[in-house]
């Protein structure tokens, strides 16, 4: 059995990553017109990559919701420009000046430092379009397109991920106590994360209890996600994770495993993951794929 | 009459722009948080400062249609954030590298280059959070408040501003035909007025006739607008325009005076102007205030 769940959870992730790709293709199609080198330059950091976890939860709280695909797919995709307008200007000589993303040139490498710049701003606003207009012609509710177009603004904005590239800038270098460094991971990585499974709820009217144990879920992962991470650029293996191993380290960085140590980090991610495991039964899911999506999170490699 | 017209247009102008200050303090309201750098920097190029030309055209046409002031403030609001954060990063050393704007130091030379591209992007996140939050709350439908902010994000996207900026560095240090760089500047300059004025409409429910007038107005001031900076960085004054004059000679761009000359420039913007004078004679206005505000800015000398 633990096969068979894991060949259909692997499969049913194949098959969201390739109509998200799917998705992210049409929302911003590539065409003739002066501004092409923008779009490519868009498309570039957008497409072909990306494991596409913002998306699968909007996706999977929707579904959870009674919304159907077609409806919360422009969502989907819009969490995941949003992501990947975060990793364009986080990449830039201005902030960590990572010449690699995902195993290919980052995107100031690529094109230029002003084209990047330029493609990260209209992927943070075709967010915007691709939510309102492919929302709104797949037949969401204007009110719950609109909403949840504000939670997405909120998630990313100056109190959720932009408050958390904000924090980390001014902690850079600095000692951090771990109460205000996992403040700033609950906004840098979490918030995003939130808004991706806020806005499955939005989308289906979801009530007030099932938003607030949503929240619970996604805190919980956004923070077992960060940890994870942190513990992979000690232990992983850079050809899997596409960027150099060991930068937290050389950066002087404070993180989980700086904070903890690397197995206390591990069981705390742990305890996240189950945590958050718990909060999904007490929601109204059709069947295990979240919960197991959940798991595999923890048990990510890369 | 001349001079009571004079009077109660510079007195309404200045109500205005008083308004749209207080509604942008308030939208974006300095706090005690972890990033307040970032608050601050947002604050610092939004604040203080702009002739909040396109707020007033959203307020102007969202009146034109019988929306309530305070409705329509949020989303004029907006677009005065998204242009606050084009001009931060078209100031960036990886754009224009303009170290002054509006006379004080750009945002990277006050702060740092990494903060003030977060705080462009903030700023630009930040438009949908008072357009959608601040609208749905002011009693805005949410129907009308979804097609605005999708108004909003198209003016802005890669169609739009972003689009013509893309065109603008594609642009750079070549010789540009006539057709091309008013298409270039139809996006860059063009596209937010346009979604200034459009927004106005949406609110008001305005049918297709008055959308189509309002974006043959738009266009038109766009156009004679472009023109005017374009004359005005040759024969203005460098303390009232708050920044060098003579710097688009300097870096051999192609402008409206390269293109047609001084004088030929002026008798465009000139025509322009009469042009989008006209369209306003056909739309539904409750009093002068929108034709002589049109008229100053052909006059205007900064």
């Amino acid at each position: 059995m633990g096969m068979t769940q894991t060949f259909s959870l692997s499969q049913q992730m194949q098959n969201y990553q390739y109509e998200i790709e799917e998705a992210l293709d049409r929302l911003l199609s590539l065409r003739e017109c002066p501004q092409r080198e923008g779009l490519e330059a868009m498309r570039y950091s957008l497409l072909g990559g990306g494991k596409r976890i913002r998306a699968i939860l909007t996706l999977e709280f929707a579904r959870a919701y009674g919304v159907p695909k077609e409806q919360a797919m422009p969502f989907g995709a819009a969490v995941e420009m949003v992501h990947a307008y975060s990793l364009i200007h986080d990449d830039l000589p201005c902030m960590d000046d990572d010449d690699y993303r995902r195993g290919k040139p980052s995107c100031h490498r690529q094109f230029s430092e002003a084209t990047a710049m330029l493609a990260g701003d209209g992927l943070l606003t075709h967010a915007f379009i691709a939510a309102l207009e492919g929302g709104l012609r797949a037949g969401v509710q204007p009110n719950r397109a609109a909403e949840a177009a504000l939670i997405l603004a909120q998630g990313a904005g100056i109190d959720g991920m932009l408050g958390g590239q904000i924090m980390d800038l001014a902690m850079e270098g600095k000692k951090v106590e771990a109460e205000l460094h996992q403040r700033m991971c609950a906004m840098k990585t979490g918030a995003l994360i939130r808004s991706a499974c806020l806005m499955g709820c939005a989308l289906g009217a979801a009530g007030p209890q099932g938003r607030k144990i949503t929240e619970e879920y996604a805190d919980k992962i956004g923070l077992s996600f960060q940890m994870i991470d942190d513990i992979l650029d000690c232990t992983g293996q850079q050809e899997l994770l596409g960027k150099p191993v060991g930068s937290d380290a050389q950066q002087n960085k404070t993180t989980y495993v700086t904070l903890y140590g690397l197995e206390r980090a591990k069981e705390m991610s742990q305890r996240q993951t189950e945590e958050a495991l718990e909060c999904l039964e007490r929601l109204p899911l059709p069947d295990r794929f979240l919960a197991e999506f959940t798991e595999m999170l923890l048990a990510r490699k890369f």
